[in-house]
C-alpha cells in the first residue's frame, strides 16, 4: 500500500497488503502502528510524492499495479527495491525464536506482558509470542470492516430509537462474535476490552465514492436519505479539534445505547464460554475518563429526573438474570490518559478496580501535541535539540511523572489496583523499565513486540537479583 | 453581527458590530471573548437558525439588514427584541463606577489586576477602570485587520528569505506602532506581550471571496500566484488538531523571523519612549512552551553547525548597538499554559523571569476538552451533573493543582518569580480568591471585568484583615 498517509478506515488495506510505505506521519502516526499491530513492513519517507497513479521516491519511479520490496532493518538505513525481492520466511521454531521467549518468561517474577489485540487471530499470535492476556482489545477497530461498517453508518444516521436499536442488535452479534473469540484463545487470562473511543464522524463516508456505495446500501434497507441528508448529518458530526472533543465515555454519556450495546455484546460471549467450561475474565475499560463523575455514571448507573442511566453493572445483573446465566468474574476499570485523570486518579479508583496508561493520548495533552501534526515541526525540534528523542516512541518525563503519580495516589485509595500501560510505548525497553520503577504491573504492545518486551522485562529482573545478591 | 459562530478574522466584524448573537458556542466560545473584550453585548442561542440571509430565533424571524436588540442581564434570562430599543448608555462617572473603582483600590495590598489589551484604546479604557498594567498583548489579534491581514499573508506565501523579508519590514512598522501607542498609555507600569501564537492556517483565506480578494491584492505586488498554488499552500499548512498543532514558539523554532520582527518592534518602540522620558516595563512572553530549551533557545538563543539562533537578547543587543538607544529594563517570561509546562516549571523558570498561566489551553490540555467542540457535549453533562460548572469559566480543580504546583515549582528556582493568570478565568471572583490563595500576584482580564476583579480583590483582602485581626 503506498498512499500519503492512512485514516481509521484504511485499516482494512494495510490488513491486506504485504507492506506500507507512506509520505507522512512517523513512529506513532496511523499507518506506522496499524501496521505493526498486523506484523507488515512500514516506512514513512517524506521523499514521496505521489500523483494519481504514479509516485516517486527521488529519482526512482513506480506505478500503480507494480511491485516494490521494502526493506527496514531494526538497525541502520531503510531501502526501497524495484520489483519483487526474494523473501525468506522467518520460522519461529527453527530460529529460536520459541526458545528465547521460554528463556525470558523464566526471569519473570510479578511483572508481565500483555498483548494488544483486536481478533482472536492477533489474540492467538500473541500467545505464542508470550503474551499474559490482552492488556487492549480496541473495539471500534471491529466496526471498520467492509460488512459492519455501513451497519454502524444506519446506527448513527438512524432517525428514531427503534431504527437505532435495530443496527445496535446487528453490531452486538458481531461483537460477541468478536469478544467470543478472543476471549476463548485467552482462556484464563485477562481481556482488557476498551469500549468505544473513536469520535463518531470517523465511521462517516470521506469521500464522494464511500458515499455513493453508503447511499447504494441504504437503498438496500427501507431507508432512503439522500446526499444532502447525509453530508448534513456528517457536517453536523464535524470538530475542530477531534482528539479533544466527543469521543471516548463523552459519546456513552450522550448516547449510551452504544455502550450498553457493546456491554451486552461482552457478557453474552462470557456466559456462553462459562457454560463451555471455559475460565474467562472479561476487564471492562472505559476511555477518555476525567473525573470520577463519568465513571461512577458509566459504571454503576444514575436516576435523575426523567431518566434511568443504566449503568455496566445493571445491565450486567438484568441480563444475566434475563438469560438465567451464571456469574462470571469481571473487572470495571480505566484508561487514564488525560492529565485531569492522573492528577484525579485518588477519586477515580473508587470506582475503577484498574488503571490502563493510554500513553499515546497522554503524552497529545500533557505536551500538547497532536501526534499527526508533530511530523510538520519534529525535525526542527531535532535540529535544535529541543527534545529527548520522539515523545511517541520513548515517554516524556513529564509524562513519565503523571503515571508514577497516578499510580501513587490510585494506590492510596485502592492497595490492590492493577496498572498498566498499553500502547505503543509498551514495546520500548527504556520505557518497561520504567513502568516496573513506578510499579505498575504489567505492558501491552502489539504482537510483534511482545518479545522484545518480554526480553527488556528479563533483562531488569536479572539485574534486579544481582543488585540485591551484592 | 448574527451568524453561527465566529472565527479570528471576524475580529474586526464584531468590533465595529454593536452586538454579536451567535448560534454555537458558549462563555468561552470566539464570539463570546472577543465581544466580551471590546464590551460588546453577545448572546449565544442553539435555537438560533440561519438560512441565507434569514434567521429564527424560535417563531421569532428577521432579515440581513433588520435591527434586534439583545439584552443580557449580569444575572437572569436573555431576552432578544425586534427592532432597536431605546438604550440608556451608562457613564462610569455619575453611576458611581469610577467611585466604586477608587474604593476598591484602596483595599488592595499585594495583589493586582491588569488587563487583556491589544490596542492603545483597550489599554487607555482598561486604566480608566483602574488596571494595573497590561498582563497579555496579543499581537496576532494586530494582523487581522484589513490593511495588514494580506501582507502577513504575503510573508507566509513568499518564495524566498528576501521577499519573506520585505513583508516582515512592513509588518514590523505597524506592529512598531501598536506597541509604542500601548506602552505609552501604560507609562510606568508593565506592559505584557505575546509573541505570535496562532497556528499559520488561521491567517489564510478561509473562502473563496477572500481568496479572490487575496489574489487581486497579490496582483498589486508584482507578486503572481495563481489561485491554484494559494490552495496548496493552504493545504499544506491544514492540521488535525490545530490545537495541538504548529502554534506558539513551535512557529519560532521553524520560522525564527517572524518573532525576530515582533522583538524589534518592540524595541524599537520602546527605545524611542524613552528617548521622549517615558517609562516603559515591557515584558515578553513565549507562548505554547513545553520545556526549557525551547525558552532557552528562543531567549538566549543556539548556535549549531550552519546555524546561528539568534535569541531575544542577542536581537536587543544588535539593535540598541545599531540604534545607539539607551537600554530598557525588560523581561523574558513564558506563558504556562500546557501540563508539561506546570510540570516543568522548576527548569522552566531558570529561563523566564515570569509566568503567565494561560489557562484557556490549560483547562484544554488537562482536561482534553476543545472549548470549540465541548458544547456538543456540555449540555449532557450538566443533565448528569458530571462537571461542576463551565470548566472555561471556572478553574476546574486539577488546573488549579498544576496552578499550584507551577508556581511552588518555579519559586524554588526563582525566589521572586512573578506569576500571574490571563485569559477569561481572571474575571470571576471565585477564580481571583484561588489566585490570591495560590501566591499569584496578579490577574489579567478584558477591560471591561477589570472593575469586577478589583472588587473581588479588595473583598478577599478584607476577608484576609480580619481573619487576621481575629
Amino acid at each position: 500500500m503506498v498512499a500519503n498517509s492512512s485514516f481509521a478506515e484504511d485499516v482494512k488495506a494495510i490488513e491486506v497488503s504485504t507492506g506500507v510505505l507512506t509520505a507522512e506521519g512517523g513512529y506513532s502516526a496511523h499507518a506506522s502502528v496499524v501496521a505493526r499491530q498486523y506484523g507488515k513492513v512500514s516506512l514513512v519517507s517524506p521523499d514521496l510524492k505521489i500523483k494519481g497513479n504514479k509516485a516517486t521516491l527521488g529519482e526512482f519511479g513506480f506505478s500503480e499495479g507494480e511491485y516494490i520490496t521494502v526493506n527496514v532493518p531494526f538497525y541502520g538505513e531503510s531501502t526501497v527495491y524495484k520489483g519483487v525481492a526474494e523473501l525468506i520466511e522467518p520460522d519461529p521454531k527453527s530460529s529460536g525464536l520459541l526458545d528465547f521467549i521460554d528463556l525470558s518468561k523464566s526471569f519473570l517474577k510479578s511483572f508481565h506482558v500483555r498483548c494488544n489485540a483486536d481478533t482472536p487471530k492477533d489474540a492467538d499470535l500473541a500467545l505464542s509470542f508470550g503474551a499474559d492476556g490482552v492488556g487492549l482489545c480496541r473495539t471500534e477497530h471491529m466496526f471498520f470492516k467492509q460488512d459492519r461498517i455501513n451497519v454502524f453508518r444506519d446506527m448513527l444516521l438512524s432517525d428514531d430509537k427503534k431504527e437505532r436499536q435495530k443496527a445496535l442488535d446487528k453490531l452486538e452479534v458481531m461483537q460477541r462474535e468478536d469478544f467470543y473469540g478472543i476471549m476463548k484463545v485467552m482462556a484464563g487470562k485477562e481481556v482488557t476490552i476498551r469500549l468505544l473511543d473513536s469520535p463518531l464522524h470517523e465511521f462517516m463516508p470521506h469521500n464522494n465514492d464511500e458515499l455513493t456505495a453508503y447511499i447504494k446500501h441504504t437503498a438496500q434497507t427501507n431507508k432512503t436519505l439522500s446526499k444532502s441528508e447525509i453530508t448534513a448529518r456528517i457536517d453536523a458530526l464535524h470538530e475542530f479539534n477531534p482528539m479533544l472533543g466527543h469521543r471516548g465515555c463523552r459519546i456513552a454519556v450522550s448516547y449510551p445505547e452504544i455502550y450498553a450495546m457493546q456491554v451486552r455484546a461482552i457478557f453474552k460471549a462470557a456466559y456462553k464460554l462459562r457454560t463451555q467450561k471455559i475460565n474467562v475474565h472479561p476487564e471492562i475499560m472505559v476511555p477518555i475518563v476525567m473525573n470520577m463523575s463519568e465513571l461512577k455514571l458509566i459504571a454503576y448507573g444514575k436516576k435523575i429526573e426523567g431518566t434511568n442511566y443504566l449503568g455496566i453493572v445493571d445491565i450486567e445483573e438484568a441480563l444475566r438474570k434475563d438469560l438465567k446465566a451464571k456469574e462470571v468474574e469481571y473487572k470495571i476499570g480505566t484508561m487514564i490518559e488525560l492529565p485531569a485523570a492522573a492528577l484525579g486518579a485518588g477519586e477515580i479508583a473508587r470506582y475503577g478496580r484498574f488503571f490502563s496508561f493510554g500513553t499515546n493520548d497522554l503524552t497529545q495533552t500533557t505536551l500538547g501535541i497532536s501526534r499527526d501534526d508533530f511530523t510538520a515541526f519534529m525535525p526542527d525540534y531535532t535540529l535544535f535539540d529541543l527534545i529527548d528523542g520522539n515523545p511517541f516512541s520513548t515517554l516524556d518525563p513529564r509524562v513519565k511523572e503523571l503515571i508514577s503519580m497516578a499510580t501513587e495516589r490510585g494506590r492510596l485509595t485502592r492497595p490492590d489496583l492493577v496498572c498498566g500501560l498499553c500502547g505503543e510505548h509498551g514495546a520500548n525497553p527504556a520505557n518497561v523499565r520504567f513502568c516496573m520503577d513506578a510499579g505498575l504491573n504489567y505492558v501491552s504492545c502489539s504482537p510483534y513486540s511482545v518479545p522484545i518486551a518480554l526480553l527488556a522485562v528479563a533483562q531488569a529482573e536479572i539485574d534486579k537479583a544481582e543488585v540485591n545478591k551484592e
